[in-house]
């Protein structure tokens, strides 16, 4: 899949949207979700422009990779979530419902949050 | 959390336990889970000794971290489901229900993946 320019995430990189940011480096920017499913629902994204896990995996550079991870880290501990615990998740693709075409990393946590079961895995 | 080398990773990385071993390079091991919750469920996990999400992100290298992420991708190719898509998650401690104490990723696939849903991050 080619990249869209035009994604929302895209437009958020450039400033066309707003977003609330909660963390930004050279590589990486974090913002809260518009629809949060969890008290702490955080965005994790690359300014790079990867459609997805699977292009990201294939093509981004050691550092951008390690910022990305290491982002998500600092954020849970900056929200207070690190000692309870926290989830980390990506869908790539339509199988997992990927929504938004710009590769993204949501982070959960500020609950107790649901078991992974095969119900909630299996699509209705 | 100090890590117990006797978890069941720990014991899998030694040969003490069998596994069904996918993927292996000098700092990835993964594995097919017992209990596969889709039709593709792969554990991937770093050889070093990281007690969860928190720790890797802080403690890793940059090589450690990038061997990880694009071992899944190339896993996911591997298995058949990156055109498709798959969902690659992390539990971190106790409210996200962490059960071994040696971080791992779930890589699942192979089947269209139930939605996100407030109902699915929240313990009932």
């Amino acid at each position: 899949m080619a990249y869209d320019p035009n994604n929302i995430f895209a437009r958020i990189l450039r400033g066309e949207i707003p977003n609330t940011t909660v963390y930004e480096d050279e590589h990486v920017l974090a913002f809260r979700d518009i629809n949060p499913l969890t008290p702490t629902h955080v965005l994790v994204i690359p300014k790079g422009p990867y459609v997805d896990y699977d292009q990201f995996a294939a093509e981004a550079s050691d550092a951008e990779i390690a910022a990305l991870v290491r982002a998500v880290g600092k954020i849970a501990r900056a929200e207070g979530v690190a000692e309870a615990g926290y989830r980390v998740l990506t869908n790539c693709g339509a199988d997992a419902h990927q929504e938004v075409p710009h590769f993204h990393v949501h982070l959960f946590g500020g609950e107790r949050l649901g078991h992974m079961l095969p119900k909630q895995m299996k699509a209705k």
